[in-house]
């Protein structure tokens, strides 16, 4: 008698949304089928064909729906430097930023023991064939600033470092924009030992 | 060359959800491809199941997959009490609330002159036609606290007069957990001029 409408089907199913909730899946729901059918419709049949057709790029391992993703396909990119990522969002965040014109390799994640996330479970053998492929003259280390980011790529430069001549980390500092009084002491002090000289 | 490509699609086309920007679209097309495929493809199966087959109940304009609702199928509810809100949200709110075991009707919106929305386009005939093939005993004005909702509840009960017995308003007031400090003048008029004796 209580069979579950479409309705609530769909309010179900939009939760595996991260940030949705009940009350927010409700109103996406209502949204769609009171005011954007088409647009709902295009966003199913998307994320369908997204679904079917987005896997990780033979050389980088970035997200793709080709079998090489279009940063590594790419003739003008720089072959010189590559720059290790945790994931495919930090990929978007660089190059939205722009500035950077090198290759890219992503992990998938972060060495972490106490998940059972060793270097065989996180695939470094494939960063390692990569590196050993096409080996580029600096590796940029782009992990996150965090226990886990940091562990790893230390790993990762004592486990490559006879292969490139160059190992680099991207710098710990001050955020731009940041106020000194509001920024944690753990940034502070790396901001202060990377110092630069301004003149 | 700057081909669109399908995961740009896809955090596109999250854009049309309320509240999402390109931040939350961008997190939710990676979350679903990293990390929740089959989540991804039951919510655009069970999307595009609802766009096709989900409309307009016959009799109280609420969205069903029937072709009658839940609601007026169920002959547990009591037919002396028909609810008049605006939208089928306002229906959830209310069974979620528990409480009310009569019927509902949905106008879909309010009188708006300045929108040129007016009772021809509210299709309050549609209303009126409901009332008429099966007469409440009350009728209870459930529209929003809003100028809009107001003139709607009002021309409604101008409108129904000669055909219902009853016809109420919800009652404004001073909401549960509220503190009078905080609440505007208007609720609080409201809130004194609805007093009620308690013993």
């Amino acid at each position: 008698m209580a069979r579950t409408s479409l309705i609530e089907r769909l309010i179900e199913a939009f939760q595996v949304l991260p940030g949705v909730g009940p009350k927010s899946a409700q109103r996406m729901v209502l949204f769609l089928l009171q005011r954007n059918r088409p647009g709902g419709r295009n966003l199913a049949e998307v994320m369908l064909d997204a679904l079917d057709r987005v896997g990780e790029c033979e050389s980088c391992r970035n997200l793709t729906e080709t079998p090489r993703c279009r940063l590594c396909e790419d003739p003008r990119r720089d072959d010189r430097l590559l720059c290790v990522v945790e994931s495919p969002a930090d990929i978007l965040a660089l190059e939205h930023a722009g500035g950077f014109r090198g290759r890219y390799f992503v992990l998938h994640g972060h060495l972490s023991p106490i998940d059972g996330v060793g270097p065989v479970e996180l695939e470094l053998g494939r960063l390692e064939r990569r590196v050993r492929e096409n080996p580029p003259e600096e590796l940029i280390l782009a992990t996150n600033p965090t226990v886990e980011g940091e562990a790893t790529a230390h790993y990762i430069s004592e486990l490559l470092k006879d292969l490139v001549p160059t190992i680099t980390r991207i710098a710990h500092g001050v955020p731009l924009g940041g106020e000194l009084e509001f920024i944690d002491g753990g940034t502070l002090v790396h901001a202060l030992q990377g110092r630069r000289s301004i003149r």
